[in-house]
């Protein structure tokens, strides 16, 4: 087969969707940089402005107008150098309008490839894009490229973007556990670091990592798996200030308490009257105080993990440009419906290499973190948890400085000029 | 004159004092490993266990029994590796008592240079440690090491510790800008990151460094210095997602509402009924979804900012070092009641020296951020501010890797055999 129309090799369209990360750039740059080295088989690739939002509304980046050197260096620049968007595509009965906006604006920009760089929904939408093209008889080959901090796709061992926000987690409670540390003879000894995964535990669990000897921190994680028990927990925090001197905790924003509602949630009231301030780490260190006296401190670093691209994982990153080479690679071969993923090979010495899943087998799974990845206390990771985490923080992988701040590069994103008549609303 | 008694070179006492810092370990550092380059002249270097605290109680931790390996590595090490506290010793009449438990045990231990690594109170204590040596008749050489990241030490160009928070701030409003830009289309519009220095401006101020250009992040900080105009700032914050999309906001703990009351301290009141749960990060997120309606994220770094040493300033790193080496010399040299500052010699190319102040002249001053720092709108920094604050980010120093993670070293803290028989309560 062939997918080479009017002489020209067609053109390929590329979205970011959903919460970026550190790395989402790098498989756009693995993506980008294949491309430019097959000229003869592939036309330009397009960028949506905001993701998928960028098709619907025909606003199209057009990135042969991008430097080699400002593409490279997307290998070092957090965030969605394009636009990412949160914008969900239903069923093809519910949204048929909209896949069938994107098969005419494919049509319009002779675009035979697309590429979506997202989670499970993403990888929903282009597995029915792929369809509708096929039943609207326009030969569109959907590949999907993944992406998610929260590491919950199937098939796939883990997911680009995962195991820099676990380095920056891990790195992060030891750095705050060796300051409280210093200061809990007479000052903070409790410290609660909050981090990202409302429905999995993969983030909080990453944190443990950063736990190698009896009485490092973290001493303890609160999963979004395990229902609240104050009981406990404040038994065992009291047992660590006693044992260590302090103790530092990791909590995932998804944290519930036994009636299954969210700690975060639970109706708090700011100074304005306002409720639902959100942020369970103030709710934990509070509660802290307040039943065992102990001064504490806390921290909220949001965005931060999942941005901080000045200390992701080498790993990560290579396993990001590798997808996005794997799934140029894969349209070039005349694959559809399909998404590179990262098969491990091997543990110890870790290695990996490339495969391929079929979307609908990937589309709408949830890998949750397993049972057997938490301790039987509820506030640690296993054994089994550290040999699959460990190696995918692995390395470093800093970006270029100048200033004494990393230099991020900021694309020109140039719209190309539409060509169809008629706009269309989202 | 000469320190040298009993044949024997004298011993000395260093304590970490206060909050701690990515790099006050790089000072202690510094100032033993001079020890170790002069044994004619110097015996061992004993470490209060917990500050100022282990000198009371006599709990001295031999340094001369971690190996050079482990010395060097605190380079490399945030936090206080030997404990650090927060307790004040007032003036000689009201804490008399205390001043003399010092000299009783420095003389049992033959130590005849205190080292006290800390900011303006320490540097006072320093000072009056010296003055109550001199009014017993035994002879004991004070030297202060500037340390402490709100940068708020007189005479010294800039305070070791500041510089590294500085860089992890402006580092961090950067990635997060990113962040926020690629999701603003659809998803959150405004950011707030909470950064420390309740009493000035100079840690909000250092974000202001990663805005380069019209429209980088950050678009407002909201200074300590400046009483909250929530008018102005809904205006502002409204402006900056009219015109950039997006609006990227640092502002600091110690930001006040036109009464002079802190906002993080306004009443807050969590799911337990707690009150004062703290935090402005989020009274002003929500404050800005309340009044304009844009979706936010929040994060409060906290400890994470000043522990930071795996994106430490190299500068910073430099700097820290040398006032540790400078101390120690300045001891060998027979001063006293002095502290070795930090000396701007030049802007462009940014150059620096050691040099020397009167600890009488450093206690007690805090030096606040000059108004002329500040923009006329008061929410962001001005060209002057900008020409500061640069020179002290320069340059990354990444400690050694190992699994993954900064292998940041603990030492063994040993402690010296007791010699006095009565125990001294704090």
């Amino acid at each position: 087969m062939t997918s080479i129309t009017d002489n020209q090799p067609a053109n390929a369209f590329y979205a970011q969707s959903g919460g970026v990360t550190a790395v989402i750039n790098v498989s756009a740059a693995g993506l980008i940089q294949t491309a430019r080295n097959n000229p003869e088989k592939i036309g330009t690739v397009f960028a949506g402005k905001n993701g998928i939002i960028g098709a619907l509304k025909e606003e199209l980046i057009d990135t042969s107008l991008e430097s080699d050197a400002d593409i490279e260096a997307l290998r070092h620049t957090p965030s969605g150098a394009f636009g990412s968007c949160r914008y969900k595509l239903r069923s093809i009965e519910e949204s048929r309008a909209e896949y069938e906006r994107l098969i005419e604006v494919f049509k319009a920009h002779n675009i035979r490839y697309f590429f979506y760089n997202g989670g499970g929904d993403s990888m929903d939408t282009a597995h029915k894009v792929s369809q509708v093209g096929e039943s609207l008889g326009y030969k569109i080959q959907c590949i999907g490229i993944p992406k998610t901090v929260d590491n919950d796709l199937p098939v796939t061992d883990n997911c680009p973007g995962f195991g820099s926000v676990a380095k920056y987690i891990a790195v992060s409670i030891r750095e705050a556990g060796f300051d409280v540390a210093s200061m809990a003879a007479t000052s903070t000894k409790v410290f609660v670091m909050e981090v990202m995964g409302r429905h999995a535990g993969w983030i909080a669990a990453s944190g443990g990592i950063a736990a190698e000897n009896e009485g490092d921190a973290p001493h303890i994680i609160l999963f979004p798996e395990i229902a609240f028990d104050e009981k406990a927990f404040l038994e065992r925090v009291e047992y660590c200030v006693n044992e260590y001197g302090y103790c530092a905790i990791v909590v995932s924003e998804g944290l519930k308490n036994p009636a299954g509602k969210f700690l975060a949630d639970a109706g708090t009231i700011d100074a304005f009257g306002h409720s639902q301030l959100g942020g369970v780490a103030p709710v934990i260190a509070n509660l802290v105080k307040d039943k065992l006296g102990y001064k504490y401190h806390w921290a909220v670093s949001d965005y931060l993990q999942r941005a901080a691209r000045h200390i992701a994982s080498k790993t990560d990153v290579e396993q990001a440009y590798a997808m996005g080479v794997a799934a140029m690679e894969m349209a070039l071969d005349g694959k559809d419906a399909v998404m590179p993923t990262i098969v491990r090979d091997s543990n110890q010495p870790y290695s990996w290499s490339v495969g391929e899943a079929q979307l609908s087998a990937v589309a709408n799974v949830e890998k949750m973190l397993p049972e057997d990845y938490i301790t039987e206390d509820g506030f640690g990771i296993t054994e089994k948890a550290r040999q699959y985490l460990q190696p995918l923080i692995q390395g470093e992988d800093y970006p270029p400085y100048k200033n004494g701040l990393p230099d991020y590069v900021q694309l020109k994103n140039i719209l190309v000029e539409k060509k169809l008549v008629n706009n269309f609303e989202v």
